[in-house]
């Protein structure tokens, strides 16, 4: 199948950048729309006109099969655009507005549908400035921005096939051929998609907007304990929100690192200090994944780097303090000790089963133990240890408890699992 | 596609037990025959006389599909045994000796062949008890164990087609009917899988032979370090073979278990002693995965709580000897955390990228510090510390320095690899 993405007569609004390459959730809107359709799309083609070299320029390195189909009157509207694509697509093919922002499991149901795919349930668009669609026997009956009486609003993505542009043909003649027009004469079916992530990005209040939106949706929760989903997770993606466009995940791993060792160090110059940069780091530490889930560029390469750095930091703040209190060395001992094997157990499973332990063993999501809750709880320690160094030592009994009872938990959840 | 096992006419020479029950490297004959090919076969039909009821008794649950020909004139040969297959095999089929032993790369090949799979190059069958096979234009010219002038071996193993039968039926009237004297009647073609492990199992010696050429086989040498690979193993499968008809995986990596547990208390009697048993549950550790392989039972989980617990044994290990030296503890710290992470960065590349990271990396097949070097390197330290119980201080630095170096060199090579 083939997609047609109309990127003519976009306006620059936004500081000079053509709309497709703006940059959103840390992604050019373009390169999402690419890379979310392509495990259904083979070929794309992009109608555009004063831009096309320098949209041509932005993909020529990204890896995809797509042309540019160029002309020069933008001012005859997105049918016209539409009716540029014609001799390039063949039967059923999928048209896609190239200003709008969709998620990954928006495009997922939108492919399986026919016609217009409509929102009737729509969360994140201006609905005074959103197109309306009135549906009459599942197909549109009226369509504009200015209906009162509607059902649902059109998110900009149809799966059309080459009968519409018998329709778009007809008005050829016109001064302008709007593409709601052309849906409204081929009385196009509608297919619905509710209340999934999508919306067009019309001023930079609808960038921010967008950014919040798509790194909320990039949370993996999976793994995230109690002090991730309840504290660490609101300050992470507001943090990600600001710096998606800004940062790449692997700068976010770097910073999260050495804030982590920076925590390890202030170990030796005031431990309560260095408790709260800790729990800062672990903030932190939620941001690398969640730009790159965003931004579509995760990488195992990152998430493999990731997790070890975090495994040095949390040695040595454990292994600096002990040091400094040599009364809990021996507890420290098991402490870390406990503290690597509680992701060693969960990383083995997913090794050696090809999935993830908390899919399948759902004990897992509710034992306490994990990184987010031992360096909270760490960090309480720390505080308290202003009043009495001895609450150091009482945190590694602490830790060690904690993490060598998930450990053993689960090994006996797995040695159980029929 | 079909197979056929010659299950008929079989001695019990072997302490009373039906050849294709006899087990052998852990894992009864005929049950290793069929699991090797169930990949290739959808039915097998087992041709029987006398111990039908026996057979047929030890399959039921074991998730074949299969059905029994039972016939009583067992003396007339494997040529009539195999004409009473005729009804329940359509073209092309496979036919196998009921007591004969193949290794999971011996059948790779042979399901690929047609007509008489045959060895040029027999490794562990007696030459002068098997079956010769003199060839001409790549089919069967004599075959017969008196032959003074032969090409190759008869492995048991056929890849056949209906047209057999017509030539064994027009010998159906002959007192025996040897199945090579069918063989050479059809001028069967002949395919070579030469050099690889199969055998036929006529007496105590030959299963004591096959035992331990089927633990050999069952090394899995990636991940072996220098020590497990010129010691360990060599030890291990002599142990293995002995065992692994009487031991399950499971009671040997407790076994191996409990050894390590007891070479951590021995650490507060007598370190150079604890370092022995250290040393010798490193060897026993290599034991379980042996039979498991051999005996064709690995399993995940076996391999999962394996691993979790060799974890302990080093961590106890090396707890309690720190304990004991408290001047070592700081460095301990270090040991045990590198310890553990030599593990976590292995186990984490295959979670992550889905593959062994010996395969992708070829360095981390070259650096030093795996299990087996790591727990050598400890025994050497605690014989020595009868001497000196300095060198308790340096076994640490040795391990911390050596698992540390290990861990960054590997996190290094993953993230510099394009």
């Amino acid at each position: 199948m083939k997609a047609v993405i109309l990127a003519a007569g976009l306006g620059t609004r936004l500081g000079g950048v053509p709309k497709p390459l703006l940059k959103v959730g840390g992604c050019e809107i373009i390169l999402r729309t690419m890379r979310l359709l392509s495990p259904y799309v083979s070929d794309f083609v992009i109608v555009t006109s004063h831009y096309a070299a320098r949209i041509d320029e932005f993909l020529k390195d990204k890896g995809f099969s797509y042309m540019i189909v160029k002309h020069d009157r933008p001012e005859k509207g997105n049918g016209y655009s539409l009716l540029m694509a014609e001799d390039f697509v063949s039967s059923k093919f999928i048209l896609v507005m190239g200003d709008h922002v969709y998620s990954e499991e928006f495009v997922k149901e939108a492919v399986k549908g026919e016609g217009v795919i409509a929102d009737r349930e729509p969360r994140f668009v201006d609905i005074s400035e959103a197109t309306k669609i009135k549906v009459e026997n599942g197909r549109v009956a009226e369509i504009g921005k200015n209906l009162e009486s509607f059902d649902c609003i059109d998110t900009g993505f149809f799966v059309l096939d080459k009968r519409i542009f018998e329709v778009a043909k007809k008005m050829v003649e016109r001064e302008e051929i709007p593409l709601s027009d052309v849906i409204r004469e081929a009385k196009t079916p509608v297919t619905y998609v509710d209340g999934k992530l999508w919306m067009d990005v019309d001023t930079k209040e609808d960038i921010k907007k967008a950014n919040r939106a798509l790194v909320r949706a990039a949370v993996k929760s999976s793994g995230d304990g109690f002090i991730s989903r309840h504290l660490n997770r609101k300050i992470s993606t507001a943090i990600s929100a600001i710096l998606v466009n800004r940062v790449n995940p692997s700068q976010m791993t770097v910073l999260s690192f050495l804030t982590g060792i920076f925590s390890s160090l202030m170990v030796f110059l005031s431990p309560p200090i260095a408790g709260i940069i800790y729990q800062l780091s672990s903030i932190l530490d939620g941001c690398d994944g969640e730009i790159a889930r965003a931004s579509l560029s995760t990488s195992r390469k990152g998430g493999y780097v990731d997790s070890i750095l975090d495994r040095f930091v949390d040695f040595l703040f454990l292994a600096f303090l002990a040091m400094l209190h040599p009364e809990s060395l021996k507890v420290a001992l098991f402490a870390i000790f406990g503290s690597v094997m509680v992701s060693y157990t969960t990383e083995k499973y997913k090794a050696e089963f090809g999935e993830s332990i908390y899919g399948k063993i759902r004990i897992m999501n509710y034992l306490p133990g994990k990184r987010d809750e031992r360096i909270f709880l760490v960090m309480v320690f720390c505080l308290l240890s202003w009043l009495n160094s001895i609450w150091i030592y009482w945190m590694f009994w602490a830790i060690a408890v904690l993490s060598i009872f998930r450990v053993v938990a689960t090994l006996t959840a797995v040695a159980l699992k029929s």
